[in-house]
């Protein structure tokens, strides 16, 4: 039986955390704490768990924590890394979702994140969470940042185009779109369903911080640009993925939409060749909140303990 | 020209009073105030608004107002009844979006409103500008206390019912909806889209501030139940609403709905007898935003200045 | 290992019943029936179920459905009708989502539906699945009537009232309201995103479908309306549902909310007594594709089959 | 007053050119045609026109029509072309909102609607009616074709730029995104609310038919690619739009969303250079049923007769 803990829980990210840790007979989910929340029913907060957990939200104690397997960081960036040294020490393994271990270069995140990094000397051994990439390295991790859901995204669509050297790298367009879930569970008009509901707007222009943890991930695997033939593209995407629960290659003609992945950890990608304008089109959709998120720190979390990787996130999309 | 002051404009009654305001000829828009965003240009923080209002929100000031010749408040419950004593000795007329002044008995009203009135002597003297039923003392009026939103559909659907004694008013039951907007346009979890999209829940079970105020309007009108024939309610509610023109009894057979009415002063109504079960059902359907409010202001406003009332209300509604 | 055939699964009812049972390890998908689509991969139809489930749209074909152990009709109206007696006959148990054999009196169905039944001789046999209320009726029923939606959260509403003599009967009102997804998967203008959202409105005012079968169900247990305190109703309802896995009454406070229920076969439950109007008031919310409709015939089959009520039941709501 | 006539008035697009011309006084609606709805009233059909449009469908009718100064064409793609020769011949003036006349290359357009066009000899004189650019054609004009929403979005954008020889052509890329309304008022699946709602999908990969138009519109102005500064962009969209009543280019630091245009007639758009990957970003946003179709043939018409510019077209977004 894994000991789970769970730190800031009270979003949207922690809730999905919950909802896909609650029915597992092989997890048990010891402490979930929340400063503001400490003494109420994690069941009132969130009511969609009445019935399946039946803890109070606690204050945040090392003690408790450091009994705990693994600890889940759920909390906005920049907050875990005051916490995750002394869990470490005490042997505690980390997952966390947050930023604050995604990027290797110190300088890079404290300009993006605009604060200073307490412990720097962490983020070399953290692992980057992207299991169809880092699986191997996931396995004895004692730190994983998660990937977050742009990044997710967009480095699974990019990845076999460039591990194949089939595009001219400095051309790379993405253009993702989130739900305002993305946004977090705060209390902000500009996410208000008034100011959001049936419509789009542009946010980050001046750059997302996503940028620099893509970037970090897709500089890998860059070969030199040999073209390839159309028809290869499927396949080659089709190979790359072939043993990831997690990836799904549609058939050529099927194109994915965030409707057909909510609530499941699955990325669906399409690729396609547009002859008139010589540019590789590739679409994936994700939810943010499961693959983007709490799925995918699951899904590093079976890694970490030798379950089987799809424990717990095999459920299926709901739909409508 | 009619010089307007608005107090408080940063919310959705308040854009949508500048929406209709800002194309009229016959008014002249002369300060928005906000304390909070005093500097700001007003299109600023309505995006809508750029083109059409030149303004910047100012911080309220005794002289400017003064020199109006109608304020309207846009403000929370319980800030005009601050400021309406002023303006009214200065000569100022004032329509008040907000409650401070529909109840009239003052110790209900400080009791759903959990705050002393600071001006009762004014409450008497102020006008409920439900123009459908006031509409000869709303014409003198220096103070014009306009419906709520729930009150205005509520009141107009039962009033033909009640003055034709047609029902026994022990078994009225309203059951309203509203959409989100009527919570206005503030910072809080509860609204956010994420909280509310694709939802319906209820709210206010122990009693929602809009009873007082429509137990009061009801209750006039009210005469004994005599039973009259199924025939007649159709012709009951055009009679009743033959001059109004933002009242429109539909033909039988037709049905309101929200999205009829979508930034429209119109008030749609249908009306049905359930033989079944020995029930008169009526539906009514407005824009909680302008008939509910805002449209309801101004046509308070057309209506005291002697000018036809329709004038800048007659937008149709937008669909879809 | 039961042998499970679905007719008629091209809608939303059939894609819930298939995400319910893909899962299962003690159930096996025989044959998945679409005249229209026949050939066709399932999972092209509904991208949710790709790797899950593998089979194609097949022709009804009575050979095929005969070797099952249960078929569900996820069919319209009057269709299950035609092909339940030889299923019968053939020692195949019936599980219909429709309504053709919820009415008891013939003529009462044939009013509402519009239609000759043509196997009325069965109607009586039918047991109508609501465990709540039919749970040892259900065990060995060959031929189970799945409740409506409305039907489901308004009986599990009042039942308990009724059954302890609390309420004047002839006062009781039902409000409900149902998301889109209750119309069907059909194409209707009446349905297109840009007809309804953001939107509510009325629809069958003259009476809906689902109105005799409430009736029919909450005139069994009626009783003289004796009163009782205030205090008494909370605990009222939570010893009515104490046992039931799927019947959650709320702690005092707590209002259920249609979102909070999203996937989960849970129909939640709050109540309170109005001391003003001498009115008591029942909110319950359900997902309508689930405990309204394939969650809730699920649930027959597992007490059908002696399975364990919530096996493959228990997935939690999705938040947001 | 203008007489005019409104061919297939029955889906968005017709019903937005009725919202925009009911209230005007020196237009005057004479026919509004559909032959599956001939003989019902219009309000009936769109009940947000009850009170502004008191005419009913009817059948077309040469007679009726050539009585018009000017019909509108709302049908269908393959329509118009049919009665547009007769029309022009009788001396009425056309404004399609439909593709028929807006690709000048018959081959181009044949092979993306995939049928014969019937009469190719109008469309070298139809002008395309994008009055931002060609507005002293549109003058005399007496066939218009109304652009399409994207190429109107799209066009307005990337203009400045290419007029200005700024980029390098070989590299735009459009991302462009629709509200469902965009695929008209047709029972279909696919644009049900709840295969839609909260979901975001690709579509037309294979190429969209608004790309012919746009390449025609945009191959026009390419310059040779000379380098300007950051500074410039800015000031450069400022003036080309410096006397476009519908174009409204935002100021450095505000970005447009489509809540923002909802209803009115503008584009708003918002240029930035981003140093980081020397690519310049142009936001733009419309409504796509008025400055993406009805609106803008609105404005077409008022140039076409000598009206105001802004006749009809003043009203402000709706928000939220």
């Amino acid at each position: 039986l894994i000991k789970v803990g769970i730190v800031g829980a009270t979003g949207y990210t922690g809730v999905e955390l919950l909802r896909l840790l609650a029915s597992r007979s092989d997890v048990d989910i010891c402490v979930v704490t929340s400063r503001e929340l400490a003494g109420t029913a994690v069941s009132k907060h969130f009511p969609n768990l009445r019935g399946y957990i039946v803890l109070d939200f606690s204050a945040p104690d090392a003690q408790v924590l450091n009994q705990c397997d693994v600890v889940f960081f759920a909390t906005p960036h920049a907050v875990a890394m005051h916490s995750v040294p002394a869990l470490l020490d005490a042997g505690v393994r980390v997952i966390d979702l947050s930023a604050d271990f995604r990027i290797k270069d110190i300088a890079v995140w404290e300009r993006w994140y605009k604060t200073a990094h307490v412990c720097p000397q962490l983020v070399e051994q953290a692992v980057y969470g992207l299991p169809e990439v880092n699986r191997e390295a996931i396995k004895p991790a004692q730190l994983v940042a998660v990937p977050g859901c742009y990044p997710t995204a967009i480095q699974l669509g990019f990845l076999p185009l460039l591990e194949a050297g089939l595009i001219e790298t400095d051309r790379l367009i993405a253009d993702a779109k989130s739900g305002v879930s993305g946004a977090g569970r705060k209390a902000a008009v500009d996410f208000l369903l008034c100011e959001t509901t049936e419509s789009i707007r542009a946010y980050g222009v001046d750059g997302h911080r996503h940028l620099p943890e893509i970037c970090q991930g897709l500089s890998a695997p860059v070969k030199t640009g040999t073209k390839v033939t159309t028809g290869q593209l499927q396949s080659i995407f089709e190979d790359r993925y072939a043993n990831e629960p997690f990836v799904d290659v549609l058939p050529q003609g099927e194109l994915p939409a965030t409707r057909d992945v909510k609530g499941s950890n699955n990325c669906e990608i399409a690729v396609k060749y547009l002859a008139e304008t010589d540019t590789v089109l590739v679409l994936s959709a994700e939810d943010n909140l499961v693959k983007g998120a709490s799925g995918q720190a699951i899904q590093n979390m079976n890694i970490m303990f030798g379950l089987p990787e799809t424990s717990g996130l095999r459920s299926i999309a709901l739909l409508p």
